[in-house]
């Protein structure tokens, strides 16, 4: 399995390749050894392979130092090497910092896509700034707008009255409605739906449902992060809201009405039910789901696949179970359940005593 | 945030403007007021700001009346103010329903898109009817009919042989792959797939599996809402069936073979295993996970999270658990279970008392 | 509801119709009754019309052959008819094996689209091999390899640097993001996504967070099969890895740096949070969550709806429940979490006989 490469040629004329010193400018480090290597690629310190780069943060790791095949190593200032080594290093005041650092120029290097397909439809009256880029197939509707250095990839459809703020990112196939709002540094994943209809029915006397029209939209602030195929509806009347710095990640369902507050965290597949208020800074653990019209207070946090049933008021709480309840208490009772056997058969013996006394 | 604007503009040109009169008219209601202010977007009651209309049903809302900014308020014939208040009022027998009956007109005439976009793939052999819509880039398969006033957003894809009756609308980027039908009056959420191939695979000797061809189809009744990047498999043989009047919210997974009987209602992210055949008219919560090979009664309700592990044959059952049962034995046995650190202490207790006697 | 039929004509000039005659020679079979009767689609014995094929190979089914209307059923060598029988009948060795071949031959002549659209957007240096078939409004990005046979279906978006395996076969609106590697004989269903960011974010000390950069990729290896709008997020450094023969539902989420081991198959809505090794040979049920960082031994079964918090370290294991542990035990807890109402009403008359005492 040599696939591991992640420094890959752009294209036949660009190739991402860098020398030790460039680098070592870049993370403002120093050399040890050959300043003129080259590497192309980035691997982890146990994998690493010739014109790799790697660094060596963790000390148990420190071991693989002295066997790695990667070119260049960053290391901490103070790493003492206690045997010979391959490798060039780069010592750096904090190794993974430095690494991080560089994570993030490659990663902006590589995905600053420029440009205006010339396969797209957009409208007359819709607008978008200066150094956007917009792919292949993509669709903007009527009076849209789009703020600067946006990257709309192929295939997303934008509908009317959409705004979408200044560097955010919409990543392939995302499904934007129309009258929804997206702040500015904003990323959306690849499929996420924003603004379908919430799920708003009248039950009829013969057992059938009327729709109720969803007119709302959604309203997404600045700094937001949406995962893949997340859904997010919009409100029947009013707005969905997604404060600012918010992070979903993938399949995640949010109803119409939902507010969700600042710096809230939640993770993949957890649903929340309409018109229920999140406090922010929040963390959420996986498929949960929270009822509709409930609010949960700040810095709450709830574990994976908890259920919950009501508000809850008390800030801080960390809870759990369905519905969820405090979690040392939760953990508590599960012990028990685990055990209910046992005591099932204790009973069993005290009731015999009993009943023989 | 001023950005709770629904009401908007559909081009420079053509402004959604709606005077007192003209509304008043629509819902056949008498003005208290001037009869020629102007509204351009709705707003909940507490929240009305000048050029908006709003409406006054919950009598808990009653005291924003004197306060809001909303330049229409439409309210019920007997409501008597006891302050002034700025808002010209429309006064119609039930508010709610007013201003129900108007979402439900002003959303028809703003998703009222027509056309045929010059941008799409579409088969010799594929016909569709009258006052359709066909969005930019959507792609139509040999032989598919699609019939009257249907609306297929762009990037929406159409296989072969597929068939969508009247007034169905087909939101951005759903997927319906080839031989699938589509009844009248549908509605499908974007990123939608419908008839993937149903997860059947046949262990072999050396624990790889082979596929087993699934080549049966999915058919969708009259009257079905299906949310966004909700997945319907078709059937390995014969068809997966989802029957009138369902509503299906977003990111559920419906099985191959599965039979979903008529305005059975299923919230988010629930699951429903291979060839389960579900009655008419239930409620099945968000985030169930139903076995397969199994059939569930009419009108039976499952509460959120549940898991369904047999057949449940009593029409009406209301149950919960993960695997469920009866829904108040659910919740007496789960308040056992938050107290069976207590529970066991009094076993402890009874036990020493016991063996000291 | 005539909707059920499954040959379908493909064009108006090339219409699906076999003879008992063509049948028979493709599964090798023996004609009892006209050689020369028409089939043009495929039905269960049960709901059998005139045109169709049917077979039985379930005893319990026996006794529909004497009422249904399919116009050719396929049996076993040693049926005894006691009636008389409408249907041709072609004996073979094995009823269901030989239908199920003919499933496989049929579906392979329906789904051999080939040739590559002229609405399609793919990078100069993007490569594809022979024999392929490229639909409408698909997108290849650069340095992007796609091998022989590889059906590419409409709308799908293929980043930069990305490998696509001979006789891979990517549906609908699929979104593959750059430098991510799918193997040879793998199916992608509509509407997945492969390579968007792992869910990596720095807390920072006034409670927002800042992205860690996700440069890593995603490796598919060979004859896997991946569901309906599931997610595989790229490694944040490194690979995340399905391991060949993987068969993946829909709607499932497999975080960043997931390792899948062989011929593991993992039920609908599952979610696998990051850096979780899960062994080959596993069974794992819809609706499971697995916390992150932990490891799953070879062969381990986990039920629906499980959730694991911790490694699995014993080969084989069969679990369940949230916490989860061995499925017996788990079982039993149940019967008695069940019973707690019982059990707590025994303890209250413990407790009477011995404060009485």
């Amino acid at each position: 399995m040599k696939r591991k490469r992640i420094f890959v040629k752009k294209t036949n004329e660009q190739r991402m390749e860098f020398t030790a010193k460039q680098i070592a400018n870049l993370i403002e480090g120093q050399i040890e050894g050959n300043p003129d290597v080259i590497v192309d690629n980035l691997s982890k310190i146990e994998e690493g392979e010739s014109g790799s780069l790697s660094f060596l943060a963790n000390p148990k790791y420190t071991h693989y130092i002295y066997q790695t095949k990667a070119s260049i190593v960053i290391v901490s200032k103070d790493f003492k090497a206690e045997k010979a080594i391959n490798a060039t290093l780069i010592r750096v005041e904090d190794a993974y910092t430095a690494f991080a650092k560089l994570l993030e120029t490659y990663n902006q290097i590589k995905q600053n896509k420029t440009g205006i397909s010339s396969n797209i439809s957009i409208s007359k009256t819709a607008k978008y700034g200066t150094d956007c880029y917009i792919g292949d197939f993509v669709c903007i509707g009527d009076n849209s707008k789009i703020g600067n250095n946006v990257k709309i990839y192929p295939h997303s459809y934008i509908g009317d009255n959409v705004s979408i703020g200044d560097n955010s990112c919409i990543y392939a196939g995302v499904k934007i409605y129309s009258d929804n709002w997206i702040g500015k540094n904003c990323t959306v994943h690849a499929g996420a739906v924003i603004g379908s209809d919430g799920f708003g029915f009248a039950p009829q006397s013969d057992n059938h449902y009327n729709k109720v029209a969803q007119i709302g939209n959604v309203i997404i602030e600045d700094n937001v992060e949406i995962g893949s195929n997340t859904t997010i509806d919009r409100a029947t009347l009013g707005s969905t809201i997604i404060r600012k710095g918010v992070k979903l990640d993938n399949l995640i369902q949010i109803a119409h009405n939902v507010e969700i507050g600042e710096n809230t965290v939640i993770a993949a597949q957890t649903g929340i039910s309409g018109s229920t208020k999140i406090g922010k800074n929040c963390m959420i653990g996986g498929q949960v789901g929270i009822i509709g019209h409930i609010m949960i207070a700040d810095g709450v946090k709830i574990a994976a696949q908890s259920g919950i049933g009501g508000s809850i008021k008390q800030e801080g709480a960390i809870i759990q179970g369905s519905p969820a309840f405090d979690i040392s208490t939760y953990r508590k009772s599960y012990v028990h359940f685990r055990n209910l056997p046992k005591i099932v058969e204790r009973l069993n013996e005290l009731e015999k005593k009993s009943g023989g006394a």
